[in-house]
């Protein structure tokens, strides 16, 4: 495959390389693909009102079990008999200013694990401050679009002196402004933020676009595939999110964010193949995430990268 | 089909029998399921975010129509032209602390029926003081799974003394935990609290689970069937809530529950063998829900029992 | 065609003319097409949590990106890089009253277009109260139903004094009540009104009903077709209101509410004949909307009328 790796605009050189079959991450993954099939586990969302349907559904299909809530009561109580947790920033209501910075707080003291989506990171000074207050009490893995990532390092100030001197002065927002190559200093920088306070002594962040991006801070790696039709439906990424929250429930940041984003990248793959528009392809990516199996998501090519 | 009785995980005993074709009660389904398609009346409903999509869809596809409302002024305005109205307590924002006790009060006094689906009964203060008030000015119907009727009836302490010696603690939620057959006890208690403040003298309540179970507290009925794709998508029991409204508007409480049940079972039994996974499931159900004949619902195969 | 003209339920008089192939209006809606699928222009909703999914799958399917937002500092900060808006007061929240106000101030003092879906305009207290506050800053399109248009005529005031001595008293709401026609005086009144204000210069108004009415309050069109399966889905309206919006960051109000209305007239029927219920008909309508070329909209039957 590896003739394939400038075509499918994994540009390889020295400093890059094809994961091999016998990589014990692949191992790994499979067994997080498995586990979730075998577990059922809940993983609980906070998340916005345009995409919390696709999410509950995706985490439905890739195996798990699901629970919304908004009220910090509920949230708290939840995470109790929950695996892990999801927050997303999209659609904030007033009282979201107060109830995200607590429980992020609370869910840092109870020792839970949870999966930022940075929704529009930049854009609106409500949402600045609630992920500002987040850099305390910080997720545990964070997914988002270049631009978002780009965002989120710039807010939570984990740039050095001279870095912050160039200012990204583009709007960032819903739609990916910024290429993943673009953010992949700040993932690692945000990674290695996420992993000082983790409840499980490490973080991960990926960065979803044309090829993906996967680091926990010290281990970066590519992702090739997908489809171009995940930009045609609302809620692509969002629902990544949500399974990678599934997928956290049951093993380590880094494993998580790379078993989500394959099983993403496999089943936007085949729903393309099975569909006629954005609407038939979203109902065959939910039959996708259903019958792709472990062995099918473990076995992808993956780039590692420096 | 007497001899399927074992496998269908309806077993039956000298206490149930298959109520005959001839009974009143089938003709009083069918009659349900016909006037909803020739009356298109309108359900309003107060429901979660995550589904609140698929109960209008549920609703219009059964033949109702359908309007969704949060404000208390909105809400009595529009019950004053609805058949009948929904509550369901998932998604719970502040102000649906004030909101939903007020609301409860209004629809009483002015003698509007409505079902509640009490979804994560037991979880969260603020979920479980909602609950608690709407014991005064209680619901119609309630629909719910085994878990979330045990749990309103505890919240209602509706069980005697002797019963309530031995609490039920482990968490009840979202996701099923008890088996149909553990609630029998409660929702009886529960449809006969109903009944005592109800603008029409009856109320009723539907179990969901593997066979579900239906009682006015005189009367209860179980009915196999039904596809266990239905746990895989996201809204299946929110949905059958607010279409059992869509009943509630053109007959008795225990004849709307009956009916909603069933054609979600013919439903989804259709669904189930034209599906490819829990995408294609949700179009297919929608798409029988519209389907289904009032002939099919009303000749299901129904037990009743103690 | 023309003899097609009685069958299809518009009635042609002497005040009526098909719109011939070479009108400069049909280049207009070609290239408003044209452009959304070139450009891929943001418009951003505030809309109701019905089916606030589907229109932003709608404004995708049809070419362009979409952006959700609820509070007034999210709402402004996104009108800046956004081609356009939209609001729609389906499903109110309380905060909604103080803060559609606000937004329609700052949307008309920054000189921004958005498009008005008036959703049970006459139902509730506060949903009157917000609507009025809108007559000051008004939007640059309404689009609704008979019902509603004739209501917000009435909120507005618009109605001369004769008028407004025969006050229509019937309930408006969700459902559509009225025929188009009973709203065609109403709608040029808004039309003018809207253009009185608008940063554009102009305003339009759409009538979605069995023969759709499109005006700007000078010219007034009538577009027949589409589907009855499109009142058995929920969001057919709403999610017309998102794409006008759409087609209104590239064009003027009169072409994008007919190249909106005329879209979605194309992609129902396509739908209708892919379909096999309310389920699969949604699907194959998003199917529709993405694979409808600008020429099969813009050489669409459309009729100008007094």
């Amino acid at each position: 495959m590896s003739s394939d790796s400038f075509s499918d605009g994994a540009e390889r050189n020295d400093s890059e390389a094809v994961v091999s079959a016998t990589d014990p991450i692949r191992t790994k993954i499979k067994q997080a693909v498995t586990d979730v099939h075998e577990q059922t586990p809940l993983a609980q969302s906070f998340t916005n009102f345009v995409t919390i349907n696709l999410v509950a559904n995706a985490q439905l299909a890739a195996g798990g079990t699901a629970a919304m809530s908004y009220l910090p009561d509920d949230v708290i109580a939840t995470a109790e008999i929950a695996g892990s947790n999801y927050i997303n920033v999209g659609t904030l209501l007033p009282f979201f200013k107060d109830a995200l910075p607590e429980i992020a707080y609370k869910l840092h003291k109870n020792g839970k694990t949870w999966v930022l989506d940075p929704v529009a990171a930049g854009i609106g000074e409500t949402r600045t401050a609630i992920l500002e207050s987040f850099r305390a009490y910080p997720p545990t893995i964070v997914r988002g679009n270049a631009s978002e990532i780009i965002a989120l390092d710039e807010i939570w100030g984990l740039a050095d002196a001279a870095a912050s001197s160039t200012p990204t002065t583009r709007p960032a927002g819903v739609e990916t402004v910024d290429e993943v190559d673009t953010a992949v200093d700040a993932a690692k920088r945000v990674a290695l933020h996420l992993a000082k306070r983790s409840p499980v002594g490490k973080g991960a962040v990926a960065v979803s676009g044309t090829v993906d991006l996967v680091t926990d801070g010290e281990r970066t790696f590519r992702l090739p595939g997908g489809s171009a039709m995940m930009t045609k439906i609302t809620g692509a990424g969002c629902s990544l999110g949500g399974v990678t929250a599934t997928y956290l429930a049951v093993s380590e940041p880094l494993v998580a964010a790379l078993s989500a984003s394959l099983l993403y990248n496999r089943a936007s793959e085949i729903a393309e193949t099975k569909s006629d528009g954005p609407g038939s392809f979203q109902v065959a990516l939910l039959d996708a995430l259903w019958n792709v199996t472990a062995d099918q998501v473990a076995t992808s090519k993956i780039i590692e990268t420096d």
